[in-house]
């Protein structure tokens, strides 16, 4: 089976540093690339383009909302044309970087709080898909599985890859366990690696509960905020090979 | 004669207001608009370029150092790979954001210290124009006439566009009185006309002196900050006009 | 009767201007400056201090959430530790420049979306009112009659001085009319005058309605965007001043 | 015989970490925090005057240029007014800051391109040493062993203490040797440790070449960029208690 391993970098700024670049790019085969408003700048925006090229990793914007102290998670409420504006600024700026590195962008995914609140308003997931799509309808959204984004994804024809999170659980209704409840987040490499294997097996979302969701999905988000997070990412992209799983570049999957 | 008129706009930044925008919209036919680095931000950008669509005047970038505090003003010591990236994440920005606003972005001038530097530093003004051109070799450098930066476009085979200043003399090298030196800033309505009219009927740059220098120009620069500027900038284009000039944009010139 | 006039001063940034603080400063006996944060650096707090003091204005901090783009009017969830330390840090910030600028700063005055949300957040107000009275117990805080914040300043022995505002309106609970309704802002100058003089008289806030309510206020809150709140905050100082009323900074009113 | 290790601390901004704060803060007796200007922000600010307190390491500003993304590294070229604005403004900051949280700012070390200068500008020296006695004509300036700014500070009137630095190497003038020399920055801890002993153990500076310079010093600066760097502050604290120095807090030293 043909699948995605996908990680969000290129979130440092200045000379602060964030993430675990170097190590993630080892292990997914796409990456979001932070677009200067709640990370990244356009220096690292380059260096991350030459890094991903240079290990075929391929190449999304993760646009996020102007906040950089806030780092992009907390919610805006921004009207319909500033939001718009926001989205193409950053779409426009690193497939710009991308293809003065010779790469070409090729994804995008939502970042932060913008991701939160479009994957439950269908107006602004509306809104998002429509914006993608005006810049370039060749774009692929990846968006959480059953989200209102990836609905909207489909609705303007855009190719959609639907993600499940290594280390979060779901409920019965496909949403994440609201990370309030014990168990909402995975924090071993070993539960991380097993829980998706098993979504994998299933061939859909599997909840805390043991119930298998007709939700199929084509690529994995894994996150490198601490050395078990790389662990856990590490770990499930070994056992998806072990299993005989193809990991590929989303361009290839969608 | 065909000629141009250009100014710098879209340098407000969130609710800070800057410039005249509304005034100088009616008055020149070429717009530099600021990329979010040094003023500008997604919004303004998105608004200024329907505003300069809707009147015809045709848009360019205004890439500047990412300094909002110092307006892009203060001098940077950038390293190539870093330079490059800012102008070209900034290039990007803007031309994405004209696309969805039905317009093209059809030229770029660069802002402030970036443009000091890049006016009298020919190895900056290289990278610059091979900036542009990777970006886009249908792109006009607008640039001061006898500049570094205006020979290094041409170098790279970019169509430039020779500018002077309304409000600025020039002495006996072709280059600007520098600012310490009186007389250096013309600051009334008419003596930037006048000023003008003189060079565009020598055909070249007309110094304090009065000696007519063989250097061809096709646009004029003037400024929005204060109404003094604004009412220098009418009562060129008005003499141009009146002088039977065609005032075209910068896309019909060069 | 003794009765003061405040403004918000000092919020330019950078090369980017805002207000009419020169305007203000002839009218006002009190400035709210900003202090860095929504707007406001350290040399335009030095030169709003200096030209403060030289009108004998007195000067209070106006902090407000660390918010540039949005102006500090965004809504922002901050915990306590995080809002009670942005607000010391804007206290220890003017009162520092204040002093090396031959002043005192002698108010507090929250800005923007975190005033909005400390007059009907009793939690909230008190964590200010406490901070405020940690960082120095002879600070008068200026607050929205009959306001939360208000009420908590007055529960930790802080001077309050309560404040109407010269161009918006009153519901009978002596909250303000929402701006979506018509008439909750007034725009003109006559109008601004009359209402504060109506409510001066009548030694209490006054409604839409004509329902005097027994709230007493010492301050009244005037605006500088645009000329007509210019001429409106002239005209409210001219009546007082022509009624007999003497116009005194807020120390030696409370 | 009595010393002091001091290390540049809470330079974290948002959500963005630096440095290795937690170690220092068992190796360090003095703490220079970073006050919003270059890093820091007022919860980090507010965090780590807490940390500093409950390990008794003494407080001082480390006031920078307004330089988030060049992490106050960039030459910046201030007037006389600015500069003291900025500086006024984040001393106030800070001992806000930790006088809320029960603690004393007791010392003031400028970061980055603002030290660098002040250390070798005579006129800036003295501008910075009267705006910190303006501020307090009690807290201590620490400032390289030699420099302009160790000397404006004795001019003024203001305890200095004068700092060498365990990973760097000095020449016979007793400036650093610039960075662009082989052996210049020391990389290891042992080198580091040594380094330092044998300062200490001669009374003043030791050259590359082993030439002792007659420079007395009380504090030793320490780096937490990278466990090396750690490791060697360990390294040179461990050494010189062995030794049977008193690793003391500055306002117990000078």
């Amino acid at each position: 089976m043909r699948l995605n391993i996908n990680a969000d970098l290129g979130e440092s700024w200045g000379a602060f540093r964030m993430g675990e670049d170097e190590a993630l790019l080892g292990i997914v085969q796409s990456a979001n690339l932070a677009c200067g408003m709640h990370g990244g700048d356009p220096l690292v925006m380059a260096r991350t383009v030459a890094a991903a090229r240079a290990r075929g990793v391929s190449i999304g914007a993760h646009p996020g909302y102007a906040d950089l102290h806030g780092f992009g998670r907390r919610a805006m409420d921004l009207g319909e044309e500033e939001l718009a504006a926001l989205i193409t600024y950053q779409l426009g700026a690193l497939a710009a970087i991308a293809r003065a590195g010779g790469a070409t962008m090729t994804h995008v995914k939502p970042h932060g709080a913008m991701s939160n609140r479009a994957c439950a308003d269908p107006e602004m997931a509306g809104l998002i898909a429509r914006t993608v799509a005006a810049f370039d309808p060749g774009l692929i959204l990846l968006a959480p599985a059953l989200s209102d984004l990836a609905r909207a994804g489909a609705v303007v024809g855009l190719r959609v890859a639907a993600e499940v999170f290594a280390d979060r659980t779901y409920e019965e209704d496909g949403q994440l366990t609201p990370r309030r409840m014990p168990g909402a987040v995975l924090h071993e490499a070993g539960m991380m690696r097993d829980h998706v294997l098993t979504m994998v097996d299933a061939g859909g979302i599997v909840t805390r509960g043991g119930v298998v969701l007709d939700v199929p999905f084509q690529s994995i988000c894994v996150h490198g905020d601490g050395p078990a997070a790389v662990a856990g990412a590490r770990a499930v992209a070994g056992a998806l090979a072990a299993a005989g799983h193809d990991l590929v570049p989303l361009p290839l999957l969608v």
